[in-house]
C-alpha cells in the first residue's frame, strides 16, 4: 500500500498506475505555462494591459499559486522519485540534490519574479519581463527536445571550434571594413566594435543592409566577406546534419543490441516485448524499423545457432 | 467485361489498359491547373483584369465546368477504385470514405469559391483569392513531393521541437530587446509582440533591416542573437538532410529486400522482374542501382551458399 | 605511325603521348577565357572602357582567332577522337554529331558573338555582353564540377519537387500578402505579382527590406512566412547533402568492385594497378582510402579463398 | 638526465612529465592572446583609446615582450622536439626547418608589427591593426578547428568547384541585371563590377537591400537569381555536411582497426589500452562508441573464432 507522498510522486511523474492522470496534469500545466507565456507577451503592449489590467492580474495569481503548488508538491515527494530513492544517502540531501537539478531551479525561476514583485516594490517592469522565464518550464514535457540538445551537447566540440573560427573571420572582417571605410563613413565604421556591427550581419547572412560599405575597395572586400559568410554557415548546419544522422545511427545500433540481449534465450517474452516498445518509443525508432530489426536479429539466430561441424549450440 | 463506371475508374486512376490515355488526361489537367493560377495571379493585376476581362472570365468557367466534371466522375467511379473496392461496406459509406478523403476536399475546394461566387454576391475580390486553392490539385500527380512530404512527416516530432526551441529563443530575443531599445526607438520596439518582428526577421536570417538596434548594448543584443540565428537555421536543414538521408537508405534497404525474397526459389521470373520494376519507381531508385543490388544478391545466393567442389553448404 | 589529324585530336584532348602537351595547352587556354571574362566585365566600365579601348580591342581579336582556330581544329580533328572512332556511321554524320555536342556549341558560342559584331552593325552593346558565355569554355576543364552537376541531376526528380513546394508556398504567400496589405501600401502589393517580389526575397532569406508589410496582421502574416523560409532553404540543402553522402558512398563501392574484379586472379599487376589508379583519380577518392579498400579485398580472398570442409579453390 | 633545452621544449609542447604545468602555461598563453585581441579592438574606439592610453600600452610592451620570449625559447628548444629530432639533419637545418613552418611564422607575425613601430615611425595605425594577427596563435591549441580545417582541405576540389559554379552564375546574374536596369538606375547598376555587389549580396542570401532592381523585367530576374540563391547556399553546406558525415565514419573505421590490430593476440595489455585511450582522444571519439568498439570487437574475436564445443575454427 503507497502512502500520499508516494502517490504524489508516482501522479507528478505519471508513471504506473497514475499515467493517464499524470497525463491530463501534464497538458493542464503545458497549456497554463503557454497562456502564462502568451499574456506576459501581450501585456508588453500598452494598450492591451490598461484594457486587461484585471484579467491579467488574476491570470498571474492564480497561475503563480498554481506554480507554487507544483513547486512544493514536486519538493515534498521528491524523495520518492525512482531516481532519487535509489541514492544512499539521508531524506535531506535528496531534497538539498533536487533543489539544485536544473529542472527545480527553472521551476522556481518560473514563480520567483511575481514573489519578488509582491515584497519589493522599486523596478516592476523588470522584473516582469523576467516571468517569461517560465516558458523553460516546458523543457521538461519535450523528449525530442532533450534528444535534440543531446546533438548540441554531443557536438559541443566542434560547435565551440566552428564559433571560433566565426571569431576570428568576424575580427578580421571588421578590421578590414575598420581600415577600408573608417575615412569615408567615420559615423558607420569608426571603430572596430562598430564595424563589427556590419561583420555580424554580414557573416551571418543576416544582411540588415542598415550599415554598408559605399567605396568601391570596400564593396569589394564585401564581397569576399559575402563569400566566406556561405562558408560560416555551411560549417554548423554540416556538422548538426552530420551529428544528427550519427544519432539516428547509434539509436538504431542501440535497439538492435538491445533486441540481440533480449533474444539470448532465443525467444522474445510479453515483459520483453513492453521493453523493446518502450526503449522504441524513447528512441523516436518507427514501428516500421523496429519490427525489421527485430526479424532480422531473429533470422540471424536461427542461422548461426548450431556449429556446422558437431551441431552444438554456440551459446 | 467492364462497365462504364469501372472503365472510367481506370481512367481517371490511369491503370491497366487506360494507363496512355489515363496519361493524356493527367497532362491536359496539369496544365489547366496551371493556366488556371497563372490566370488567377495576372488577374490581381489592376490594368491586365480590365483588358482581358472577357478572357478570364471565359477560361474561368471553361475550368470550373471541367473541375466539376471531373469531381462528379471521381464521386460517381470511386467505388470501383482498387483501394475502396477492398473495403468491406456499403457503396453509401464508401462514397462518403471517398468525399472525406484530403484529394477529394481539394477538389471540392478548386471548384467551391467559383460555385459560391454565382450565388452570393457580396464580397467577391476575397472569394477570388481562394480560387488558387485548386493549386492543390497538383499534389495528386508528384510522387517526388509525396515522398518529400513522408520525410517532413517522419521528422515532425524533431521539427516541432525544432519549432519550440526556435520559439523559445523568439521569445526571449523580442524581450531582451525590447528592454533594451524600448526607451531608444518606441515607435519601434513600443511592445514585446513589436519586437518579435526584428527577432524573426533576424533569427531566421531573412534581415529585411526595417527595424534594427541602433545603442551599443542593442546591437551586442543583437550580434549574439544574429549568431543564434544560424543555430536556428543549421536544426531544421541538419534534421531534413539526416532525414533524407535516412530515407535513401531505407529505401534501398526495402528494395534489397523484395529482390532477396523474389530470389526464394533461386530465380526471377517475368512477372517478378515488373514487380521489382515497379518496386524501383515507387522508391525513387536509380536502375543502375536496382541492377547492382540485383546482381549482388543473385551472386551472393549462387556463389557462397554451396563449395562448388564437394557440395556442402558453407553457412 | 599517326597522321597531322589523329596528332591533333590527341593534342587537344591530351591523351597518349602528349599528355604534357596537351596539359601546356589546356592551362594557355584556361587562361585566356579567364582574362577574357575579366576583360569583358571591365569593358562596361565606362571610363575603362575608354581609355584602355585599343587593349580591349587587341585581347578581343586575338582571342577570339584563338578561340576560332581552336574550334575549326577541334572539328577537323574530331572524327579521329576515341568517342566519334568508335562510331558506325560516315565522317559526316560524326562531325554532324560533333556539332550538336554541348561543347561545341558552347565553343560555337564563344566566337559567334564577336563574328556578328563584324557583319551586323546596330546594335553592339546587347551582343557585347554575349560575349561572356564563352565562360562555359571551362566547363570543359573542371572534372569536381562535372561531380557536381551530376549530383543535381540525379536529384533533379526531388529539386523539381522542391521547387514545385516553393512555388506554391510562394503564389500562398503573395497571395496572403495582397489580401492583408493591398489597401494600406497599394504602391508597394498593388497586385499578386508585385507581392510575389517581397515573397520571393523573405522565402529565399535574402530579405531586401525594400518592401515590408506594415500592418499588425501582415506583420504576423509575415513572420510565418519568414518561418518557412527556414524550411523553403532546409530543402534543398538536404537534398544535396544527402546526395553528396550518397555519391561518396557510391563512389567508394564502384571502387571496391574494381578492386574485387581485378583480383579475380588473387594479384594486382602492373596494369590492374594503374586502371585502379586511374580510376580511383577519377572517383576522387583519397590514397589513403584507396589502399585500404584494396588491402581489405586482398584479405577478404585470402580468408575465404578455400572451402572449409574440402580444402578446394571457391573461384 | 634531461638538459635545460629538453626541459624547456617538452615544457613548451606540455608532453612527457611538464604535462601539468604545460598545461597551465597554454591556458595562461590562451588568456594573454584574447585580452590582447580585445584590447586591439577596444583601442580602435578613440574615446578608450584616448583615456587608457598608459593601460592599452603596458600591455602591449608586457604581451610582446612575453610573445618574444616564447619565440626565443621555442626557437631556441625546437631541435630537441620529437618531430625534429627524428630529421636526419643538422641543428642548423632543423632549426630553418621551424623558422618556415606555419606555427613559427604565426608567432613571428604576433610580434613583428609592435617591433616595426618600434622604429619605423611614419604610419601607425595601419600597423596596428596588422597586430590583430596574433588571433592566429590561438590555432595551436584547438584540436576541433585542425578538424574542421581538414574537413576543408579533404573537400577543396569540391569547394572550389562550388566556388567556380557561383562565379559563373554570379557574372552571368550581374550581367543580367546590368543590361535589364542600367539605363533605369545608372548609378547603382552603371557597370557589370557595380552589378556585382548586388549580385553577390543576393547570391549568397544577404541581400542588404542597399541596391534592388525596380523595373518589373529586373524584379524578375531577380527573382530567378533569388531562387538560385538557395542552390548556391545548399552547394557548399550539402559540401560540408556530407564531408563531415565521411570523416566521423572514418575516425570510427580508424579506431576499429587499432582495436583489432590490437587484439591480434587476443587480449589487451595496460600500453594498447593508453595507446587506445590516446587515439580515441585524437579522433574525438566518446568513451561510449570507443567501449562499443572494443567491446564488439572483444566478443567477435572470442565467441566466432572457434565452436566451444569441438573446438573447430569456425572462419
Amino acid at each position: 500500500m503507497k502512502n500520499l507522498r508516494q502517490r504524489t510522486a508516482l501522479l507528478l511523474e505519471g508513471n504506473g498506475e497514475y499515467r493517464q492522470i499524470g497525463h491530463i496534469i501534464d497538458i493542464f500545466l503545458i497549456t497554463l505555462i503557454m497562456v502564462n507565456v502568451i499574456a506576459i507577451v501581450l501585456e508588453s503592449v500598452v494598450t492591451l494591459a490598461h484594457h486587461y489590467k484585471q484579467a491579467f492580474l488574476i491570470l498571474e495569481i492564480g497561475s503563480v499559486s498554481i506554480f507554487a503548488v507544483e513547486y512544493l508538491l514536486r519538493f515534498w515527494s521528491c524523495v520518492d522519485r525512482v531516481e532519487y530513492k535509489s541514492l544512499e544517502c539521508s531524506d535531506f540531501k535528496r531534497r538539498l540534490k533536487y533543489l539544485i537539478s536544473p529542472l527545480a531551479i527553472i521551476d522556481l525561476l518560473a514563480i520567483l519574479p511575481t514573489l519578488l514583485m509582491m515584497f519589493i516594490t522599486f523596478d516592476l517592469r523588470f522584473l516582469r519581463v523576467f516571468r517569461l522565464l517560465r516558458i523553460f518550464k516546458l523543457t521538461r514535457y519535450s523528449r525530442a527536445m532533450q534528444l535534440l540538445l543531446q546533438s548540441f551537447r554531443e557536438e559541443s566540440g566542434s560547435l565551440i571550434a566552428a564559433f571560433f573560427i566565426m571569431a576570428v573571420v568576424l575580427i578580421l572582417a571588421s578590421c578590414g571594413i575598420y581600415l577600408i571605410e573608417h575615412d569615408v563613413q567615420p559615423d558607420k565604421f569608426g571603430s572596430i566594435p562598430a564595424a563589427m556591427w556590419w561583420a555580424m550581419a554580414t557573416l551571418t547572412t543576416v544582411g540588415y543592409g542598415d550599415v554598408v560599405p559605399v567605396t568601391p575597395l570596400g564593396r569589394i572586400f564585401g564581397g569576399v566577406i559575402t563569400l566566406l559568410s556561405m562558408g560560416m554557415v555551411a560549417i554548423p548546419t554540416g556538422l548538426l546534419a552530420s551529428s544528427f544522422s550519427e544519432q539516428l545511427r547509434k539509436r538504431r545500433v542501440l535497439f538492435c543490441d538491445a533486441v540481440h540481449e533480449c533474444l539470448h534465450d532465443g525467444k522474445l517474452d510479453d515483459d520483453q516485448l513492453e521493453h523493446l516498445e518502450h526503449l522504441r518509443c524513447k528512441l523516436g525508432l518507427s514501428k516500421q524499423e523496429a519490427n525489421k530489426a527485430i526479424k532480422s536479429q531473429l533470422s540471424a539466430r536461427t542461422k548461426n545457432l548450431y556449429c556446422r561441424h558437431c551441431g552444438e549450440r554456440q551459446d
